[in-house]
Parts: C-alpha cells; sequence; structure tokens
C-alpha cells in the first residue's frame, strides 16, 4: 500500500454525561455517508493540534467548551478514503460547559454503549463502539 | 500551537503472551531517551500505513512476524517533539510467529500490566501504561 499522501487525521470525542450515556448525532443526509450516526469531532486542521481540532468542532458542532485536560485519549482506528491513508481518534470527554445543542445534525441520542452497536456507523468509527464498551 | 509540519506517526506493539504478561524493552544507552523502558515498534515511513509500519518494526526489533489482522488498536497519546506534534499508536498484538529475540535492546521484560506503572518510560509512553491495564 502506498501512502505518499500524509494520513488525514480525525478526531472525535465520546461525551458521557453523569449517567454513563454517550452522545451520537446523525449526520447531515446531504454529506457524505448521510443518515450514518456517528460521534462528534472533524478533520484536524494543518495549523491545529488533535485536541484543539476536538475543542473547535465541539464548540461549532454543540456549543459547548472544554479544554485539553478534559480529553481522555480512548482508542482510534485506521482506514483509507480513496487513496489518502486515514487516522480516526476517539476521545472521552466527561467534562464540558454549556448545553450540547447540535447545529447540524439532524437528530441525536443519547445511548448506554451497549446501544450503540445497533446504530449505522460509518466504517472507522464502529470498531471504536466495541472498545468504549469495554472501557465506559 | 503551530504544526504546519504533519504529525509524527509512531507505532507501537503491546505484545501479550499466554498468561498475560507484555513485552517491553530498553531503549539502547547511546540513543535519545537511553536507558527507559519503552514498547516495540517505531516510525511511520512515508510509504507505510501505520499496520505495515509495525509489522516491519516487530521483524526487525525482535525476529518476530505478525500481519495486520492480529493488531488490535488499542490507544493512543499525543505529544511534542520539539515544534513537532508526535502521534503514538499502541496496538495489542496476542498472535505471531516466531520467538520474541530483541536484536538492539540491552535488556527486555515480560511483565503483567500492574507492574508496568513502576517503569521509567518515555513521556509520551507513560499514560498508554494505564488504558493498557484497563484493558487487559
Amino acid at each position: 500500500m502506498n501512502q505518499s499522501k500524509p494520513p488525514l487525521v480525525v478526531v472525535a470525542a465520546a461525551l458521557v454525561d453523569g449517567q454513563g450515556r454517550v452522545f451520537v448525532q446523525q449526520r447531515p443526509h446531504d454529506k457524505a455517508m448521510g443518515g450514518l450516526w456517528e460521534f462528534p469531532g472533524g478533520k484536524v486542521e494543518p495549523d491545529e493540534t488533535p485536541e484543539v481540532a476536538l475543542i473547535r468542532e465541539l464548540r461549532e458542532e454543540l456549543t459547548i467548551e472544554t479544554e485539553t485536560a478534559c480529553l481522555a485519549p480512548a482508542s482510534f482506528a485506521t482506514g483509507m478514503i480513496g487513496e489518502r491513508p486515514l487516522l480516526l481518534l476517539l476521545y472521552v470527554c466527561r467534562k464540558w460547559q454549556g448545553v450540547v445543542q447540535p447545529t447540524e445534525a439532524p437528530d441525536s441520542r443519547w445511548l448506554h454503549t451497549n446501544q450503540l452497536f445497533a446504530l449505522d456507523m460509518p466504517p472507522a468509527d464502529a470498531p471504536l463502539v466495541a472498545m468504549l464498551d469495554a472501557l465506559l
């Protein structure tokens, strides 16, 4: 396999509430993999560390504020998007300020980890669910 | 923080034997962070996926053969090496061919995860021990 291009690094958060439930949201129907369920997050831009990117994405997508100290590395997944290698980093976050209010997602849910297995998720997200179920 | 350079991706393996012990090795004394203990692995080269790089490193460092299907993503850590962002990916591997024979390390051990906490490890490796202890 050839990856002359550097990997596309994507960060995502498993927000965990006081009842141990995890937040998931549905991708907009007009986007790639529309309608599938995913953890909030997005691409790391060239001028960002992974944590800075995730803090920005959570602000943009959910109107909440968190900080690097509240982002605990949980697991990761690798894959390919076309010919470009993908690296998906999943953090657990239990502490944030504000109320989780999705700005783009058509639907969202707080679910216990054993309920996540039943969701249709993008290929890179799915293997992270088993890891999360073991960790939380 | 500025990361105009793409992240340096380093892969490492927690090899787990039939008794649930994990392999660690000591860094050569003439290298950076010499004498510290670490999981085997190394840098992902531009033409490699993370898994291909780890298979190569395990062959070079330990004379064993494994395959992508035997490498389970476990956790990750982020950091900085000077001004370059570092991304360390840790896989669990329970299946390989050959006998683990360190080719460079001055010392090596098979330890239970709760014994790993006492080791002097590089900054990026240390936080992975707690995760491993929770997973295994």
